[in-house]
Parts: C-alpha cells; sequence; structure tokens
C-alpha cells in the first residue's frame, strides 16, 4: 500500500509503486482507491546522464544520450497516457483515473545518488557533471481525445493542486533549484504522444531564462524597490488593450513585447511565488480563465493550435520576493497554413522579430465567440 | 551608373539601384558590366516597425508588423531570387549574376530617418522604439537548384569576400551596433525561398545572445587575462575527438556542449574579430573547411539537411579584442524521419536538452565518405 494524503478542494493523493520501482500518484475527487498493480516486464533504466557547460554563454547543457529511441505518435491503440485496458498495459495500472503525476519513464534529468554538487564554473576547463533533477508526467485525463480546453472546471481545479503539491513536495529536495511545470500541444511543435498531458521539470539549476529573469527584477527592484513583474501586471492594466480574460482573481493578457505571433501570460491579480502559495480563493477562480483562455486560443483560427503553456515561478532558493507565478503559453501558429519559425535571428542571435503587432492578435483572442 | 570597386582575390563589386531605390551589388570575378535596369513597378514602403522591450529578461523585440503577407515557397518559374529572364521580372535585372547582395524587399529592420537612439531602459516604462537597422539579401549562384556545398571554391570564395566587404561598409553607420550574415536552409525551418541565399541582418542593438556572450568573454578575461573562445578552441584542439575538419587555417568541430543533434563551429585558427579582419591567406583557405563542412552534414543521412549557418563576430563598437568570428551550423535534424524540437524546457526555460552526445555526432560527420 502507498502514501494517501489529503489536499485542498476535498482531493486525495494516493501513491503507488509502478513495476520498474517509478512512483505513480492519483489525483482523485472521489475517494476510490488505487490498488492496481503495474503488471508489466521490469526494463533496465539507463544512468544518469551528463551536464556540460556551454563556457560562451555559460548555460548548462543536459546530455541525454538515451532517450532517441522513445515512442513516436503511437496510434490510441497503443497510447502509454491511458487507461490499462486488458489487452493494453500503460502507465497507469488503474483502469481508469482522474489526473495522475508518475516519473517519467526515459528521464531527461534524475536524482542522483548521494552528495551532488553542479561542478564549478570555470570556463571551457569546468567538469563535466551529471543531469540531476527531476523529470514527472501529468496526465490531465484518461479520454485520450480531450485537450485542456474540454477539461471539466472541477478537473482543471484538481490539475492546479497536483501541480501545487509537486511543487511542494519537490521543493524538500536538496538537489532541485526550479521547477517548471508545462504542456507541449500539437505536432508542429514535436509533441509524441496525443494524449492530454503535461511535464513537470524540476532542476538542479537555474534554466538561463529564469536566470535572466531573476537579474532584471534584482536590478529593477535595486533600481525602484518595486517588483517587476508586479509593475508589468499594473502597465497591462492600465494599457487594457491586450487583456484577453479576467474575474476576480486572474488576468489573462497578451504581453506588450510578445515574441510569438499568440502568446498570452496568466497572472493571478495577488502576486505569489509559486503553485503551491496560491490561496485556495486563487486556485478556486483558475479554472474558469484559463479554460477561456484555451477556448479563445483554439478559436482564433477554429483549430487545434499548437502550443507551448508554461508555468513560470520563483526558484526554489533564491529569489522568492523577485519572481512571481504566471503561466506563459505560446504559439508558433500565425496562420491556419502557417507557422512561425526560430530561425536564424532568433536562434542564432537570440534576437526575436515579430511579424505581428500584440495588440492585433489580443484584439483576435477577444473576438473569438465563446 | 553605379559605383565600381575593386575588392580582394580579383573581385568587383558593382552597385545599381533597383526601381524602387533599392541597392544591389555584383560581386564579379569576370568583369562584366552590370547596366541591366530594374524594368518592374514601384511598390509602396511600408515604415519602419516598433521595437519593444521585454522587460522580464531586458531583450528588445522587433514588430515588423507588415511581413505577414511574404512570398512563400513560390515555384522556380516565379522564383525573386534567379536571374532575369524574358518571361520574369525578379529581384535581380541581369540575366545572369555570380554572387549578389540586395537590400531586403521586406526587412523587419530599417534605417532610421535622422538621429536615430534606443530607448533608456526603465523596465515597464521604457518608451518604445523603432526597429533601426538593415536586412539584406545575398544569393550565392543564379543556379536556383543548388546548395551550398555545391557551389564551387571560387564561388565560395567571392561570397567571403561579399560578406566581409558588407561588413565592412554596415560597420560605418552610425545606428549599426551588430552585424550578423546568416543563412537558413529547409522548409523544416521555415524557409520561404529554396534558392540558394542568405541574409545579413545588421542590429542597432546587442543580439541577446551576443550581449551574452560578451558578458561571458569579459567576465573570463578579467578572471583569466585570456580570451575565452581562444581557450574554447585550445580544448577542441587537445580533445581532438570532436574534430570534424582542418586545414592549414582554418579548423571545424562539433562544441563540447552543443546544443543541437549537429551543431558544427568553423574557426579560423589565428584569431580575428569579425569577417573584414580576415587576412587574405585565411580567406582562400575557407572554401576548402567550408564545402567540407557542408558536404559531410548532408553526407551523414544522405538527405539535404536543415540547418542555420551563422556568423557570429565581434560587435561593431564594443568588445572588439573580446569575441572571435566563427561560423555556426546548427541543424534540428536527428534521424532521416526526426527533428529536434524546441519546447518546454528549451522555449520556455531556455534549459536545451541534448538527445545525443556531441562525440557521437562528431563521429557520424568524420565518418562521411566524400
Amino acid at each position: 500500500m502507498g502514501v494517501s494524503k489529503s489536499l485542498g478542494a476535498g482531493i486525495t493523493r494516493q501513491d503507488r509503486v509502478m513495476a520498474d520501482g517509478r512512483t505513480i500518484r492519483y489525483y482523485d475527487t472521489s475517494g476510490q482507491a488505487r490498488n492496481a498493480q503495474d503488471q508489466r516486464p521490469v526494463e533496465e533504466q539507463p544512468g544518469i546522464g551528463e551536464l556540460r557547460l556551454d563556457p560562451l554563454v555559460n548555460e548548462w547543457v543536459a546530455m541525454a544520450a538515451h532517450r532517441q529511441g522513445r515512442i513516436f505518435l503511437p496510434p490510441k491503440e497503443l497510447c502509454p497516457l491511458c487507461a490499462t485496458r486488458a489487452d493494453l498495459l500503460t502507465e497507469i495500472p488503474e483502469s481508469d483515473y482522474e489526473v495522475v503525476v508518475f516519473d517519467n519513464r526515459s528521464p531527461s534529468l534524475r536524482p542522483p545518488q548521494g552528495d551532488w554538487a553542479l561542478p564549478d564554473l570555470v570556463g571551457p576547463e569546468t567538469d563535466t557533471g551529471t543531469s540531476a533533477g527531476k523529470c514527472e508526467v501529468i496526465c490531465f485525463t484518461a479520454d485520450h481525445g480531450q485537450s485542456f480546453k474540454d477539461l471539466s472546471p472541477t478537473r482543471v481545479r484538481i490539475l492546479l493542486e497536483a501541480w501545487a503539491d509537486r511543487v511542494r513536495e519537490l521543493s524538500q529536495e536538496k538537489f532541485i533549484e526550479h521547477i517548471a511545470p508545462f504542456e507541449n500541444r500539437g505536432e508542429e511543435i514535436g509533441v509524441t504522444l496525443a494524449h492530454p498531458h503535461g511535464q513537470i521539470y524540476a532542476y538542479s539549476y537555474l534554466p538561463p531564462r529564469v536566470e535572466k529573469m531573476l537579474k532584471a527584477a534584482r536590478d529593477y527592484k535595486e533600481s525602484t524597490g518595486r517588483v517587476l513583474f508586479d509593475d508589468v501586471v499594473a502597465r497591462e492594466i492600465r494599457d487594457d488593450k491586450r487583456v484577453i480574460a479576467r474575474n476576480a482573481h486572474w488576468i489573462a493578457f497578451v504581453p506588450y513585447a510578445a515574441r510569438y505571433p499568440f502568446e498570452i501570460h496568466v497572472a493571478p491579480l495577488q502576486p505569489v511565488a509559486d503553485l503551491a502559495s496560491l490561496t485556495s480563493e486563487q486556485s478556486d477562480a483558475f479554472p474558469e480563465v484559463a479554460l477561456e483562455v484555451m477556448k479563445r486560443l483554439d478559436g482564433v483560427f477554429g483549430i487545434e493550435m499548437a502550443y507551448i503553456a508554461a508555468w513560470h515561478q520563483a526558484p526554489v532558493r533564491v529569489g522568492r520576493d523577485l519572481l512571481r507565478l504566471h503561466w506563459q503559453i505560446t504559439s508558433v501558429r500565425r496562420a491556419p497554413g502557417k507557422l512561425k519559425y526560430l530561425a536564424g535571428s532568433e536562434s542564432a542571435m537570440g534576437a526575436f522579430i515579430m511579424d505581428m503587432r500584440p495588440e492585433q492578435s489580443a484584439g483576435q483572442l477577444r473576438d473569438v465567440k465563446l
């Protein structure tokens, strides 16, 4: 038997150990017992990957050499994220589920053995490290054919509770510095499993973009005494023209300097550092805005948009009062038959060129009839 | 009549003005006169775009709202980069050419009118600026069906001279801070014109990646007294196992912390700041290594690889003794039917995960029979 505990909003979590030793966590509202055993043969796990410093920009690159062979867009009959059926043993031993989170079978980052530390940063002489961290998979529903926008408000509420629970628990690990739950959707951006799901990456280092956000926020605090993201949200509220959804606790807007044809930031009006810090009022108010945003996004062209939806949070140990929780949704779809590609300027130089004004995409999102 | 001048290696440059006022520059080895007139009707040019600060990371985003409608993968009979024929008036009025560079018809960045300056950086209150800069197109050959690797060594030598000439001239413009010649190749990365060509982006600000490279190089110089890139190349020569081509003046290697399934850096053994600083011996030795690298890249899977090939240089005015010229070629192709996509971790967090070790891709590149 595994751990069982009560979370917010009447949600319980029950843990089970999978055949190969990984943990699966069931997040449920109806208190059903989750006792099904993983019947699959045990596969050998590859070891932890290398962590190498790119000294030209002082960024860590995780090397996960064993992932080349992973499963690619299997047909529905072979989907490893569906519930287990008589003829199909999946990652989820139960015959049905609400929300589950389990350890990734082919993780890019793995918990280290024993003591662990990042190598000292000394340019090209920096030692090769190990890719410490943790990668988890979160399934939004057992229904293979749904999207985020089709979920019930209750389901989105469970999802939010599961994310917050994972952040709370992963933050206790000594080797974890930053946690990023995200969802990739769409073959256009390389999604290999169509089943509605997301991932949780827990890094043992500050991801480069987080490091840069932290520096900007720290500089801003030093020169103004204020929190940068709070002033960014205040400007969006004042400008109003890029706001696409809001309720008493959340606001969604296309940022003033969006980098993608469709980019939406969703933030709580009362700022918090991370998912684990949300109040129950904020959490209860999230599904309404989240579902509206996702419906607007798919409504623009009447097709399922490829997107990346990532939670930005304050890191686990630093900048807790400098960085704020927000959900960033970006889509490379700029027209029904056209994608924005990151080519020479964006990819090699990091210099983004936007082909459409944020006020235009905000207008298109607002004009969608729900 | 336009300007005519002699460059290195017996190459001459002749300038002509296009119907709409843009300049086209012919780089030739055989001294032929380039007098053909652009017969096309004049189109109105949109104005300069906006430049907006993304305050969360202090990066400029150029807004080029008028580019949505640009031509997308036209058939060969309508290619605007072919030479002009009786039935097709293209960007190049002549009936044949060697290498040409002309001002981009739909530039993301435009020369500013009168005095110009970046807005002061004050977080979310930063003023909206204008996307000053210059975008040019460089055609490698009049032969629509060729690739870089099919060019003759003489043609690559002209190309290098044309790049250096453009860097020399664009560096004189007061509003230009950084120059990046690059080539995007392959529909997989969004290339809209199949004709072999590259682009030259001249920015009025330091692109974010350049800014970060500059900071790393400055910190390294301060702590060690040495130039970072020189030590990076020294490490690659010492390790040897990732070197894939070299001659007396150039070396090509897969970097120790490559971020893409195939990534190659090509650098002169005697370091220089930019293309305009190359000696004639270095320039004469470049085609051999450049062609070998491109042939190895296409040879790995026996298919035309999608790639971005970008020249990194020292900025025009700062860090001249800190950053070094190198040519970075990256490909997202990880197997014949598979691409690497930049999804949640790379795109939202900036944290790269590599699915294969650089030593493996270097081995594959070295094993190609030329």
